[in-house]
């Protein structure tokens, strides 16, 4: 069985509409609020930020989810303001945006799946979204220009939208997965939220479709590490519509590789566009005696200042990298050690490894490049998603307001 | 009882002589190597990095504080060169080094302590430092001079000295308490390395030191955080001579503190002499259920890139600073979280508090400001030293070579 390619392109599930206005949260006048409707209603999966500070729609997302048993109408997304660290204030603007919603569709409140990226303990402006509702509601369309619309109303300071899909064929059916996300750190301050959907035909119930989410996002965008802050509103949404005819069962094998290959290519898109980045590394981490060890080594090596400032000036460091695997917790023996930047070995068994300077810095001067890290404890590899730390970053996170 | 007042002073305890000279490994030609000769040896207590990956003196200086039963004789240091990912060949030159201390001050190897901080995974070049040896023992003086001297050849890129004294009576004595160290972090690629030397003519056993020392070294080095970053080479060393006769048990009350008061001037000192530093952050955690949780708390806070660039821009995100909170591991309700800058409160019960942007702009804009944090868990505060992230940081990290 081949595994379905991903393009980075608008291929549309049945049974989705999508759109998006402007509702005046956003000072530039720029489109600030979406939709998208599964007309007969989807089945739903989705995963949340593990930080304590939750932000108001992910409250309500909770309780929507359970009261509708996992089945949604609707996604609404307003960009601009985060409606977190808002209090009770800012719960009940978000369940009256839920409502407006619900009346114009005809569906009940806790159909619809609420969310918010922006400013952080600015008061929710529900009065401007519920005013907006009519007209984002009418103007949602079943076509890859709404969608385009819709994945540029979510967008805060990115500088593109980031979108990718797949579609494979059962039988004479066909079955199409299409993923849009905005965010995320290294972007503007306070706005540092990624907001991914994941939209499909496929016939499935929401306890199927949670553990498979639960495994795309693990390889994909829980392996990426911008700048190690976790926000208060992240979401991975996934709707299932059914209207393929497909029973998710029968396709899991496939339907499996290409939600993980949808998730990792918008996984990649997030870092790369993250404002200073110069550089992308796909780091990977070989010879972990488990999966939650090469995280561990991943985690410190991509939360390393130092690390990722030499990967700002192309530096073959990799006496930082040594030390941040030495400091990661796992139990590694650093003369079993061994690290490459691409094809050139820079450090073996913890030692120097005689490599071309100019060579290496001439590697490490592309806007990708590989590093692989060896630590010879057991079988265990992964592949993550980091970048450098850039002086830009820092610009643009510090001096906002100056 | 008073508690002896700390100063940024060199005041010499008995029994030591200090010394430096160039052995020629920086190439800037400045001194480089230096010793500390306890004239009749000194009951030693030390604590070495938790990285895995250890330097070559470390694990030199473990085996001789076994060997001697913490008895030593001399501290001999150079900058210049880690002696770290060097394999057998960086333990052998080191021990040589020790050999040729002890020859020519005729005491066995295992009383000498080494020490070394540079640049990792370079070749050790022993021989340099052992053909400078008799020199460098020759040149043994126990006046502030000498140790001024010491001082300034131990440093790598910071930009002072930094000393710290401490000097009380008991009786017709006098016992006094000196301290020297350079580093640490946010200073020059791979010269990240902390190490601290603590002189005393106080007697004491090594078993009686070693508890005083840690708990000292827990409410100082282990609260400063710069970039994250832990050293392979960071080393704290207690020599105590025992030449002002006073008995260390009979003067515990008035020696912990300051010995404590020593370790958090010369933490502040490490601190505000980083490179590309422009605010030093007095972080005090409140209502924290116990030290383990201020501590968890306070490293997410200092350790988020996000938090540290807006402190650069001198601005009042306190939204970042939640967020850290809230992913810091610690279970903390966000609706109980306070947060002031200075006097200023910018966040109450997890919500924006009303305040007055341009006063606490002015306020952050401060080289030195206070952040304060309120968990309201429990009854256990804790103060810790931190820094801003500025772009100057990134530039020196990662342009040194291009």
């Amino acid at each position: 069985m081949k595994t379905a390619p991903v393009v980075a392109d608008i291929l549309l599930p049945q049974g989705f509409a999508f759109s998006s206005t402007t509702a005046g949260i956003k000072v530039s006048g720029s489109p600030d609020f979406a939709l998208v409707e599964a007309f007969q209603g989807a089945a739903a999966a989705a995963m949340f930020t593990t930080n304590r500070v939750m932000a108001a729609p992910l409250i309500v997302d909770r309780d929507h989810l359970k009261r509708s048993r996992g089945r949604m109408r609707a996604l609404v997304v307003n960009s601009g303001n985060a409606n977190c660290a808002t209090g009770k204030h800012g719960i009940d603007g978000c369940q009256a945006v839920c409502r407006a919603v619900a009346d114009e569709l005809v569906c009940d409140p806790e159909e619809v799946f609420p969310s918010s990226t922006g400013v952080i303990g600015v008061p929710f402006p529900a009065e401007k979204l519920i005013n907006a509702v009519p007209t984002l509601v009418s103007a949602r369309r079943a076509e890859p220009d709404a969608a385009r619309h819709f994945a540029r109303a979510i967008m805060t300071t990115d500088t593109r939208m980031k979108i990718a899909a797949s579609r494979f064929k059962r039988g004479k059916s066909e079955v199409t997965l299409f993923g849009v996300c905005k965010g995320a750190g290294m972007i503007h301050p306070r706005l540092a939220t990624m907001l991914v959907y994941l939209f499909s035909d496929v016939e499935a119930t929401p306890a199927e479709l949670q553990p498979m989410l639960a495994e795309a996002v693990r390889v994909s965008f829980n392996r990426v590490n911008i700048d190690g802050d976790t926000s208060t509103n992240d979401t991975v949404l996934l709707l299932a519509s059914g209207e393929s005819g497909v029973k998710l069962s029968t396709v899991a094998a496939q339907f499996a590789p290409a939600l993980a290959g949808v998730c990792q290519a918008l996984a990649k898109q997030i870092v790369s566009d993250g404002e200073g980045v110069r550089h992308v590394v796909n780091l990977h981490i070989e010879g972990a005696r488990d999966d939650a060890e090469a995280s561990q080594v991943a985690k410190a090596i991509s939360n390393s200042a130092l690390v990722k400032t030499a990967w700002a000036g192309s530096d073959p460091n990799w006496g930082r990298i040594l030390a941040a695997v030495g400091y990661s917790g796992a139990a590694v023996d650093p003369s079993k050690v061994d690290i490459f930047f691409g094809r050139h070995q820079v450090c073996g068994k913890g030692m120097a490894a005689p490599f071309n300077e100019a060579e290496v810095h001439t590697y490490l001067s592309q806007p990708v490049f590989d590093v692989r890290v060896r630590l010879g404890r057991g079988k265990v590899s992964g592949t993550f998603w980091t970048c450098d730390l850039t002086a830009e970053y820092v610009r643009i996170n510090a001096d906002y307001r100056t």
